[in-house]
């Protein structure tokens, strides 16, 4: 926890020190409450949780959390104003919460962790621990985050796509397995980056020897959506079709957007080692729905394949027909289609619905021997499901 | 205003459109206001702009904008607790608000545009016209933006900054010049980027060939910070001496840093253009304090300097008195000093207190023949104006 508390307590002290120049002019800050002063949230040695919040003209104010027990949390009112509440206990893990402030949703103004999913914003609180240390900022090489423009032949201007590079690619000439990796419905090319913390858990992963060093290419998953646009300019004034990215039931358009596109264009601008060994494609949800019906049908281009919470496999019945109709020599040749794969990697929450359905189809797949990793974790359809699945199928790619 | 109309109704539709997978669980949505519904902020032809909340049982709703009059700005509830207040027409610009709902600082939830300056959110409401086209994302080619980490002798640990690349630089040979561009007091790394939207500007500024394509290296100003941690990891677990920046008084880190450090590491690992004339530094509020302190000594390294809303020039006596101690060749041979310098360029609000001294500063330099360009844009001490700075400046470089 001590890590914690010095974060703390430097954020107080950032703000008593003189500085040299005033900060801009931001609006709401006039007559708004003295931030330094709330501590919120506030994680005790054990794991509680306490939140803060100055409101004394409301007469209503819970936490919504996506811990066990976090949804509604009735925070209570005390003489001066402050409301307050003390979770139970929570689990090492990056959890999420807003408040509800009479009704309207509102972030936390004391803590300045926040994280955008999709059109939602949301605070975060980590609590440490064993199980957070993988997607915790450690003093170990980092890797560089890039954001490319992508050309796209079906939307003829290009997309946005983050490009995680591995400690040392910078001035080094070591050429490196790819892993493309999709977010899910609503989320954007940002998601992987930000909600998914993926470059803290490969630059940790990567220090400790536990995954080969590798370059993630995490694109906007939507082929006919160009940017989130939180770097590419103001989202009030996208280019035309941004926002438009509904998907597709065809799947031509984003194994064309892949395998077309995206795929030619890093291996011409980024030091890869070639061939379908050296590539792999996984998603979440949507993503890997996406994964399912690029990556299944293109073992050519392919060779680890992970598929994360994903919906296409509820069904377990409907999902092996699925799998059938992508690529009828999947099922029809096991032999080889084991051979072809380096890696299968499935993963769902344990609260996701999902969850049955995958480990149903998992069961299946080994039992006609074509190889299975098939891990859970605590969660529903969340990102603390998928950042772990992450950690996992890195250490297991390419080896 | 048909984009952004477009952009609107996409927004709508998006939520409409049934996705193959619904969207990640997120805390605060259950029992929410239903988002679609409520259009806020809506920008009307004429340029005012309607901003709605519902919020049945808050007893008072200010809009905090940071137009003029937009402090405070009243709401008033309807019979079904919707509230809404119009304003008066504004001029194109990208401006920024949050609401008061009973006192506490809220987000506009109706609204997905939303920028980080330092610890405070805030939305943005585009207002489009001619003055707001030069940030306005354009169909025009992109450069990319790179997160790096850039070692620091003094923190013995990598320091994070971002570096925009021109079009056209992925996959080419051309060496481009290099602009050193920092943030202010409270800021990082982001702030250039995201409130500044430097890489659009750039973009759009090149393709209609008004200015040089340049690099442009935004490092986080503090010399003792190391990432603003948006990309870096949860920002509630930060790398020791994270948060600890609070500038220095004798600049000599911050020389240090980016002369020592930055520059040598940007230089090996981007193809950059030799020499003094290929170098600019330039910065806002602090970042101009450190641009004055190391730039306007260090003439051997850049040949073009930018200061924007420098509160070192604000008492314009104490301000040449500087100068003449940074640098006391400067003022003593302004023959010299004239013929070293490229660019030397002044910027600030209209309506901020350092304007006067800043003008008076300029007049004195260019009356003793050392060029200054002077540029003020309507606004306080923040970014609104020094996005036009950027724009302005960047125009002049390299020329």
């Amino acid at each position: 926890m001590k890590l914690f508390k010095f974060a703390t307590i430097m954020f107080v002290l950032v703000y008593m020190v003189p500085a040299q120049e005033p900060a801009a002019v931001s609006p709401g800050t006039a007559g708004g409450q003295a931030r330094a002063k709330i501590i919120s949230p506030e994680v005790h040695a054990d794991g509680r949780v306490t939140f803060r919040l100055l409101a004394p003209k409301a007469t209503e104010v819970l936490v919504q959390g996506n811990w066990e027990g976090g949804r509604g949390l009735a925070m209570t009112k005390d003489a001066s104003g402050l409301w307050s509440v003390t979770t139970q206990p929570l689990e090492p893990e990056l959890w999420a919460y807003t408040f509800s402030v009479d009704g309207v949703r509102t972030l936390d103004p004391s803590n300045y962790n926040v994280q955008r999913d999709g059109v939602g914003f949301m605070n975060t609180v980590l609590v440490l621990g064993e199980r957070s240390k993988v997607f915790q900022p450690q003093r170990v090489p980092h890797g560089s985050m890039t954001a490319v423009w992508v050309p796209s032949s079906l939307m003829k201007t290009p997309r946005r796509a983050f490009v995680y590079t591995p400690p040392g690619y910078e001035g080094g000439t070591n050429r490196y397995p790819v892993l493309y990796l999709l977010h899910g419905s609503g989320g954007d090319e940002e998601a992987w980056p930000v909600m998914g913390i993926a470059n803290v858990i490969m630059d940790n992963l990567i220090a400790q020897g536990k995954a080969r060093p590798m370059i993630i290419v995490m694109p906007n998953a939507y082929w006919n959506e160009l940017a989130s646009l939180d770097l590419a300019g103001p989202r009030t004034a996208p280019p035309p079709a941004v926002g438009s990215g509904a998907g597709s039931s065809s799947y031509a358009e984003n194994e064309q957007d892949i395998v077309g596109d995206l795929i030619p264009f890093i291996e011409k601008h980024f030091r890869v080692l070639a061939g379908r060994e050296n590539r792999a494609m996984a998603g979440l949800s949507m993503g890997s729905g996406i994964t399912l019906n690029v990556a299944f049908k293109r073992l050519d281009v392919f060779a680890s394949i992970g598929l994360l919470s994903s919906g296409a496999l509820r069904d377990p019945k409907a999902g092996m027909e699925t799998i059938q109709k992508i690529n009828p020599k999947f099922l029809a040749d096991p032999a080889t289609t084991a051979k072809m794969l380096r890696l299968l990697f499935f993963s769902c929450g344990t609260a996701d619905p999902r969850v049955d359905g995958m480990a149903k189809v998992a069961q299946e797949l080994n039992s006609r021997k074509i190889p299975v990793v098939w891990k859970t974790y605590p969660g529903e359809h969340e990102w603390r499901v998928w950042r772990h699945s992450l950690a996992d199928m890195a250490q297991l790619l390419f080896k």
